[in-house]
């Protein structure tokens, strides 16, 4: 029998016990946004630990928060230089209203044909739990008693929350998290018959500009027309945030960035990218972004500028014939490698104060740090490492995928200073923050398998140190 | 003795009666926005109606109106082809919040020096009233029973409610209210010591302008940089409203504009403005507007567009990393003669379906039908008339100012096709709509003593018919 064989047969054998197991963490609504779900997160946290020592992790821990409590697992190799691999995800979930949406409850996981219906199937629990059978398949099918690799789990409790203690949980653990590769299994691959891996995720900058004219309201007939109107003057500086070619029109907002490779345009390319479905997906009726590039490179590989939101003076029903005093608008940038938040908020605050005319007062806040970008090349070797497991378990080739959202991943790769690559099984109509989330099972059980093979993969000499 | 130490003599025999009068009508709160005072403003309307009995009048009626009621006054000239004069203004008062604001109780007028104050001292009483005292001065120095004019008052209810039911009041009664001109006494006078008329009001054409993207709000990390943002695209046409020396930049806003005149002008530049005043009432560090116009004439002659408000997407504290699925905005037009507000109205709609991009749907509403300007050139035989006698009563050269809101008198232009003039006696730091609202006394009695020459002026034969 091949070492394939094995694998599949053992988690075939325990498919059963897992999809039990799942069925029962499900039940639990680990709400994390909702106040009164406080103790169901914290029950969560401890359904997994106690899943985690069940499945042999000989080190598990809940670690507590300012927030909700995160579950460390450590299961050491035999060999003390062994490659160290921290898997992250979180054990969380989203809210579940409009509940009247939901064909069965989404607290009691249920079957349909090979779909697992429940809030948090697919993000993130059903991913995570699959780590707890792909280790003990590891194990089974090499004979070893300890894992080829040291391997580490870090569940989060707070991930649908934005993850508010992430960035101190981890410079807090930074000893006992240290790693030579982040794998995350917070994501989703691009269908369930076209098995992909994510090489990066945008960073983001979040800016709220202010423009404050008139010191208070004042009357647009009696004064219109004869000073400045914060809002007019507002309108003008967004409008030249793009130029005619859709680019950002900030100087010096493209000086860092990598260009796409045309070997990852080759693949991205190769991917069966519909458009009208990705414009139902995007409710939109065109696609539309910066020239010369695809609608998928737009999104995963290229940095961008959105208005949020905006606001001043009167909104409703009805005239109120004034010039507000103020006007404001809420920005993200999205990032790519290698640009810095820290330079892009700095060129964001210059473009405004350039572009500010006399008599306005600007102010340009921003929302924390901002998240960097993350991008593995696509030559790396635990992405080759991850493409090699991905092949053995879906037997066919694997194609590469970006993110165009932001998540914490950056913070894992900046503290900890490892590469982050994806094994991911849920796919996109998994609903996984609307109602009647789903996960397809077999996906499930395909990622306990590569997984199974990742550690291996991972464990040859000259992977990664 | 000169005929106007006899109008004199009279006004001041008759100036304390006239204020005992006056407080009596300035205790009922009648604000015509709230809706618990709709007693009070009938009991308004009733007080004026018997003063206005107990000055002579011999026709005095209580109009109803969908709304609050209008009186109406009539003391038909003893010559049955007499010119005929309307008087218009309001026996409403603005609301009185914030009421601790006020020294003494807003209705409970106090004389303090020579000011009187009260809610509806100067804006609109003490000038509706100063027209009851002036015919009788009028009459008892001319020996006549009956004026020289044909003299009718329109006094309505619900000015300060935006005077909602005045077009339908005047085209059910246009046979009654015919006039050969309208008298308004409901605006202000550039300042005590410098006499001023009047000659014109701004129209006003009020658009909402909506641009609709994806159908729903979706996520900016997601779909950011690949589809239309209908907020970005909403300021890139907001943006565009006006040119780099602050035009109004839509095709043919200008096309029927009537130049301000050499004449006008000069008389504007004699005004003693200024601008840190001027900024200090406008709440504004410095002035700004359209290129080769002085602020003055940017207001009062220039026609405008002021964004009001916007709305769209994310607003208050923190970030939502969303493209919006709509932004909207409110725009007012401020018109002068002799631009049509319906023509506006179809260039404001052409200009936005012309910018509007592929992927947006764009609505654009109107505000009924607008108001239009008007404007009473400065050689007009009427406002001759008004200049004369004001000169009679100050004694002093009489300026010219316009007024950059927008009023009634459109409606009493249009619908009656006569000149608007104007005999005001309030000043700016009246406070006409605020807090601790005055009129300056002397001004009142120069008010009623204008009117009584007016009414002479008016009548002499070869001025308006
Ligand atoms: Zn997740
Ligand atoms: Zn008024």
């Amino acid at each position: 029998m091949t070492v394939e064989a094995d694998v599949r047969a053992f988690i075939q054998a325990n498919g059963d016990a897992f999809f039990a197991d799942l069925a029962e963490w499900l039940a639990i609504p680990s709400i994390s946004i909702d106040p009164d779900r406080a103790d169901d997160v914290r029950r969560s946290a401890d359904w997994i630990a106690g899943a985690l020592r069940r499945a042999g992790f000989p080190a598990v821990e809940v670690w507590p928060t300012a927030g909700h409590p995160a579950v460390f697992a450590e299961w050491p190799a035999a060999e003390p230089d062994a490659t160290t691999v921290l898997v992250y995800g979180h054990h969380d979930v989203q809210p579940v209203d409009p509940v009247e949406l939901w064909d069965t409850p989404p607290f009691e996981p249920t079957v349909r044909g090979e779909r697992l219906y429940a809030r948090g199937a697919s993000d993130d629990k059903g991913q995570m739990l699959f780590h707890a059978l792909a280790v003990r398949a590891h194990l089974a099918v090499t004979g070893r008693s300890a894992p080829a690799i040291h391997l580490k789990l870090l569940i989060e409790g707070e991930e649908e929350a934005g993850s508010p203690n992430l960035d101190s949980l981890v410079r807090g653990h930074a000893d006992r998290l240290a790693c030579d590769v982040v794998v995350n299994s917070d994501a989703s691959m691009w269908s369930k018959d076209v098995p992909t891996t994510c090489t990066g995720m945008r960073g983001v900058v979040g800016a709220r500009i202010v423009f404050r004219g008139p010191s208070s309201d004042v009357h647009s007939g009696s004064f219109g027309g004869a000073v400045r109107n914060p809002l007019t003057e507002l309108c003008r500086v967004l409008a030249r945030l793009h130029d005619d070619q859709a680019r950002v029109a900030i100087p010096g907002f493209y000086d860092r960035v990598a260009e796409i490779t045309e070997a990852e345009r080759d693949l991205f390319g190769r991917l069966p990218f519909d458009e009208r479905e990705w414009l139902a997906k995007a409710r939109s009726r065109v696609a539309y972004g910066e020239q010369g590039y695809t609608t998928l490179e737009r999104v995963w590989a290229r940095p961008t500028a959105e208005l949020n939101g905006i606001w001043g003076g009167h909104r409703g029903p009805g005239l109120n014939t004034i010039i507000p005093s103020e006007a404001g608008a809420t920005v993200t940038f999205r990032l790519v490698a290698h640009q810095e938040p820290l330079e892009i908020q700095h060129a964001v605050r210059r473009w405004v104060e350039d572009l500010t005319p006399p008599g306005i007062e600007a102010q340009v806040e921003f929302y924390a740090d901002g998240v960097r970008p993350i991008l593995t090349p696509l030559g790396h070797p635990a992405l080759g490492a991850v493409t090699r497991a991905l092949e053995r378990a879906f037997d066919r080739e694997v194609l590469y995928t970006r993110e165009g959202g932001s998540g914490p991943s950056a913070v894992l790769r900046d503290v900890l200073g490892a590469p982050v690559v994806f094994v991911v099984m849920t796919v996109p109509d998994d609903a996984y923050h609307g109602p009647n989330e789903k996960v397809e099972m077999p996906l499930l059980l395909k990622g306990a398998e590569a997984v199974a093979y990742l550690w291996d993969e991972l464990a040859s000499p000259g992977e990664l140190r």
